[in-house]
């Protein structure tokens, strides 16, 4: 299991990958590794070019050795399904048949029932450069195909699994907005540590004549405090912002900000400036 | 736009894709290829290994050409992201902080959402041994992350970018279960067609004394027209159906079925059974 992070758990349940007639060892091994990546663990091959086991398989599973190790090859995809319940196959272009046709979404929910209900279930997948021939889909019972840009279709068998393998992953999350880890909790502040943080502010503003000229102060203060809590501050932030204003109010008072440069550029007297 | 279908339409639109560092012009043209897959258009690389242009992903892209002909490079992630209103980072391991962590779904939903209000929208992916920074990752707005086996959570850039594309492609969609082709319809039978199917059965059966004993005649019809109601039958499988009874039924009836080897197979009268 070399690879692996054997401190935690190694999921490996769910659908049988079948592949049908692959060709090249590279994918095969992408195969692997995209399973492994959600948790799939057997894989199936039917009739492979470059037969098996194969190195660059080995080489492209990229550690997904409990895959790679249980694979096991058939000489006809009859054989490769014989034991299984309930089978998908996937296709990218339009089939003209009867049989259902499923989002990937909806397939991997499907799978789902079925596995947990002791079915033997699983999903083909055609050759890297035409897919599954007619009389191949014609021995599954839905087909699934994947949303794409119209005009750009081509996944390959690789990226294929990697999509129908990670949905068998989300089929068995209770909450699709759940993620491995989260943020740090932060306490929200309270309205009252919002209004420390308003008074501080003004009470340093004021000090420079920030509020100026003195009519436009209401407003210039509903904008500050709009500003100041559109975004529901925790109390972390308000702490934080607290002890910016107070570094900034450090320095002297006396000379309010700016009058020293005004004093400066004070317009000269004289008329001698142009008109 | 070789390499497209001209007559179908190009989805090109969507975040932009930034990837920092990236090391192996395979894995970029591994990337335009998912972007491409799932209508994303715009690639940004910050300071790549091998520079830019770059063969080998221009041929890994398998004809995305116009992903890779307008993908741009920068010298920073500060550059590549500063036309942007809101950037998510990717990251596989959990990050000590106090950004918010969202799921594929989630964020692909958040995404389309500004994305239609017209926010330039990003997702940072990192490097290929490595990932991102945490200065890095300090700069997006948000976290996104995978679900996956927690043993075996290694994604590669080219699969972290197909996922993500792939979401943002599923967030477009009015309804998770639609797909791009459907099976042909089929209209459900009516209850007469499916009781003509029955009469014509048992019938066929009745010439050849299939309901034998006949005490037990009830019971097995019961069983007979269950098989043939569970799975609410089509007009045409009603109609193949009666077709096949028919040809099984061409045959003499003046020999019910069996009763030949039956004839055979009869017991010998005398007792030198065991016992």
């Amino acid at each position: 299991m070399s690879g692996t992070n054997s401190e935690r758990e190694l999921l490996a349940e769910g659908p049988v990958i079948i592949l049908v007639e692959p060709q090249m060892g590279e994918n095969i091994g992408m195969v692997a590794r995209a399973m492994a990546n959600f948790g799939l663990a057997e894989l199936r091959l039917v009739n492979p070019r470059d037969g098996w086991p194969n190195d660059k398989a080995q080489a492209a599973a990229s550690n997904a050795n409990h895959v790679i190790e249980g694979t096991r090859v058939f000489a006809t995809l009859e054989e490769a399904i014989a034991d299984l319940n309930f089978v998908y196959a996937t296709t990218a272009r339009e089939r003209y048949g009867y049989k259902p046709v499923r989002s990937p979404v909806v397939a991997a929910e499907t799978l789902r029932v079925k596995f947990a209900a002791g079915e033997g279930v699983g999903i083909l997948f055609g050759r890297e450069r035409w897919g599954l021939t007619n009389e191949e889909v014609a021995l599954a019972d839905e087909i699934v195909t994947f949303p794409v840009n119209p005009a750009f279709a081509s996944l390959n068998i690789a990226q294929a699994v990697l999509l129908m393998s990670y949905e068998w992953m989300k089929s068995g999350m209770e909450d699709l907005s759940a993620t491995a880890f989260a943020a740090n909790r932060q306490r929200p502040s309270t309205k009252e540590q919002l209004f420390g943080l308003f008074d501080q502010v003004e009470e340093a503003l004021e000090s420079r004549n920030y509020f100026h000229p003195v009519e436009k102060k209401p407003k210039m203060i509903d904008n500050l405090r709009a500003v100041f809590s559109r975004q529901a501050f925790t109390e972390q932030e308000i702490s934080v912002l607290r002890g910016v204003i107070s570094s900034l109010d450090r320095f002297p008072r006396k000379l309010p900000r700016g009058s020293r440069t005004a004093a400066i550029k004070e317009k000269p007297s004289d008329d001698s400036a142009d008109d």
